[in-house]
């Protein structure tokens, strides 16, 4: 799987991201089990359909998700948001994603394909309304219902399923479709009264290409107990600040989702908004979601740098988030950063076109901005504009430096207030023009 | 000037921009004369400092003008519209623009500078309040008064003025800054009552390249009398539907501004909102600045194509805009259109994504889009998508032949309403990343 995008070359550096970020072990929560299949979709015999089952009894699941705000939602999306809508979120068992259709833009008969895809899993759980189901691939073409249905059955009939790192990294493949690498994350976390919990997740995605379209999926699942209302609104909030804070190319699929199970199998009380762990396990599926929408930036398609959007002392966290995504998604930012630029005119233009809830966010005779190192090298912040006075002797060696580097920040502090926001973005390389504009001759 | 990124190669196509859109000859409305010179701002000697003046006695000019609605304002923008406010756009008789340093970013003193400049312009008219003013170029850098006021002096003292055809092109030369070529349109026109009158203008802009990054810059003026009340409308109206509906990279500049100057030198009633005539003249006018707008967008940086996004019966002209715009801006539907691919997935995409006004706009059943030839092939239109429905079968050989024109036009009819808009845009090509990621490498 270490296909020649993944190691992309920038003057003399080569960066080998499956070796970087693709992780050789890791730690899962109890009560879940995976399996994944090459259904004959995907060509070269690709994994690419998966299946996550909740195993766990103590008690009834809870499920929330957060999907695409695209008017034009893929019969997956309607399906998933119907099977949530009717349960309210609660006794969900499973997740089925496959990969290589998206079924998209594919009208009635796509919505009874991807209702067949939750019946058949349904069925073999033997349990009505239990399975959510997302599709990520070329739009406007139908399921091979027929091959996807004998994948399922095969999981199922011949025990497909584990829940060893192996199993994981499968599944975590199996979802994939221009990416370069898989994206799995997991991690232990420990709460307020002792006890332990475990998080996994795995995202795909490395800008919308299209036919394969659809681009942002993820799901990371818990052992936690959480009640659904309240982990419907914890995924709400992770997501804001982590999924919906990326930038590849600004562009947003038909299919873009994200769901969250917590089994319970962890015997403790169940989280609700009202528990004096909610705020601390909010931050920790926060941070866990940034982590893994962080991969998705990192293999954005043909991009060699890693930029952090730091937009601090805002008057609204709405504005500092604003003005973050104007700066992520300018073409003209992105392609000075792949050209190592220190091109300040870019970033305050990009800001000062941002369409602002409230002008008090800005004032122009306030604002400062730096390049921040992200290495040890020191001085870690090259001062660009100081209280909106761009400074004079800017130390371009430096600065070319700090441009070299793989990862790198860009500090907007406002001073207009005390909100902060985070965008990660990526540069826009010939390779980016070259992926997506070539990408059928 | 012909400047070799004029000649783009694309496949096997050479597109020689400068034969196709520069003029050969011109007409010029009566009463004004127009100088240019090489200041010294400008390395090698190239014209970097133009300078409009109006000659006509019979009655005073009014003029109007357009800004960048960024927050950072560059010091020529604030200080020309001081100037019009302080006049109500009354007897305003000259336009001086400078290349090469846009004066944004440079604060107070910046601000002593755009004055100055006006006051040199003013103190050769013997005339307070008569000169607008517009700079482009470098960021964050002082103007060179010195050159630029001896230029100016220069101008006046040598008598460098002309009305011919040289004149009009030197001066849309001098204002440009990466452009590959000057930007100059002229027309006669007829109003109802049978008299003629001239319009001429120019314009600049080819990205909002930075350093030089103050973008679009354009003014016309016409010997038609308007009462400047009337001609603020009008211009308002026409920029809203052309330079206003032009996408090369999303950008938009600190310094962008349009004018427009009528001084009525033709002998004919005065025409204001209220005359039979003002319809007309309103359509001439915003017909002239679509055709300047659209040889910005003709060049794009490393563009190939031009592509006209045409949204059609959409339930408001705002709506309409907002999809035209988005498709316009998507950096997927221009690199699909740089790759020649029959992308239909990522311009329903862009639909499904713009952040309409009202949800009536757009119905993903009713909606249709096609991909239309601008030369005389048949058949014109190529069906994608009919009433939600994407087209099985689509004739790929023609569809590629379509997407191999130079022009071609991109059609969505949402079938919500009766308004329509239209937006010009251009593809992303490797040529694009090099020019903005390369520019100081």
């Amino acid at each position: 799987m270490r296909v020649s995008a993944s190691l992309l070359q920038h003057g003399k550096k080569m960066i080998d991201k499956y070796s970087l970020y693709v992780p050789t072990s890791g730690v899962f929560p109890k009560g879940y089990k995976v399996g994944s299949i090459a259904s004959g979709v995907k060509k070269g015999n690709a994994l690419d359909l998966g299946i996550l089952v909740n195993t766990n009894k103590t008690r009834k699941s809870a499920a929330a998700a957060v999907f695409t705000t695209n008017k034009f939602k893929a019969a997956p999306v309607v399906t998933s948001k119907n099977v949530l809508d009717t349960t309210g979120g609660v006794d969900i068992d499973a997740i089925v994603v496959n990969s290589g259709c998206a079924n998209s833009v594919t009208g009635e008969l796509g919505m009874s394909d991807a209702k067949a895809m939750i019946d058949v899993v349904n069925g073999k759980l033997g349990k009505e309304n239990s399975t959510l189901v997302m599709s990520t691939g070329v739009i406007g073409q139908r399921l091979q219902m027929d091959k996807i249905s004998k994948g399922i059955k095969d999981i199922f009939e011949k025990d497909m399923f584990g829940n060893d790192f192996n199993a994981w990294l499968n599944i975590a493949r199996s979802i994939n479709t221009t990416d370069t690498f898989p994206k799995l994350v997991s991690k232990k976390f420990t709460i307020a009264n002792g006890k332990e919990y475990t998080l996994v997740g795995m995202a795909k995605g490395a800008g919308m290409i299209c036919p394969n379209m659809a681009t942002l999926l993820g799901y990371f699942v818990t052992d936690l107990p959480i009640a659904s209302s309240a982990l419907q609104k914890m995924l709400r909030y992770a997501t804001d600040r982590s999924f919906n804070c990326i930038s590849v190319d600004g562009d947003m699929s038909t299919n873009d989702t994200i769901c969250m199970i917590a089994n319970g199998a962890v015997d403790t009380p169940e989280v609700n908004e009202h528990s004096p762990e909610y705020e601390q396990v909010q931050s920790q599926v926060t941070e866990f979601a940034q982590q893994l929408a962080q991969l998705v930036v990192r293999d954005g398609e043909g991009s060699t740098k890693f930029v952090t959007v730091n937009v601090e002392n805002a008057f609204s966290f709405e504005d500092a988030k604003i003005i973050a995504e104007s700066i992520s998604n300018s073409m003209l930012v992105k392609t000075a950063l792949y050209g190592q630029d220190a091109n300040w005119g870019r970033i305050l233009c990009a800001i000062g076109y941002a369409k602002l809830d409230n002008l008090k966010s800005l004032d122009t005779d306030k604002i400062s901005l730096s390049f921040i190192a992200t290495d040890n090298s020191e001085p870690k912040e090259l001062k660009l504009i100081v209280n909106g006075v761009p400074q004079l002797n800017v130390d371009e060696e430096r600065a070319a430096e700090i441009l070299a580097l793989n990862d790198l920040e860009v500090r907007v502090n406002l001073k207009t207030g005390s909100e902060t926001a985070q965008f990660w973005t990526c540069d826009l390389s010939h390779e980016y023009v070259t992926i997506n504009g070539d990408y059928r001759s």
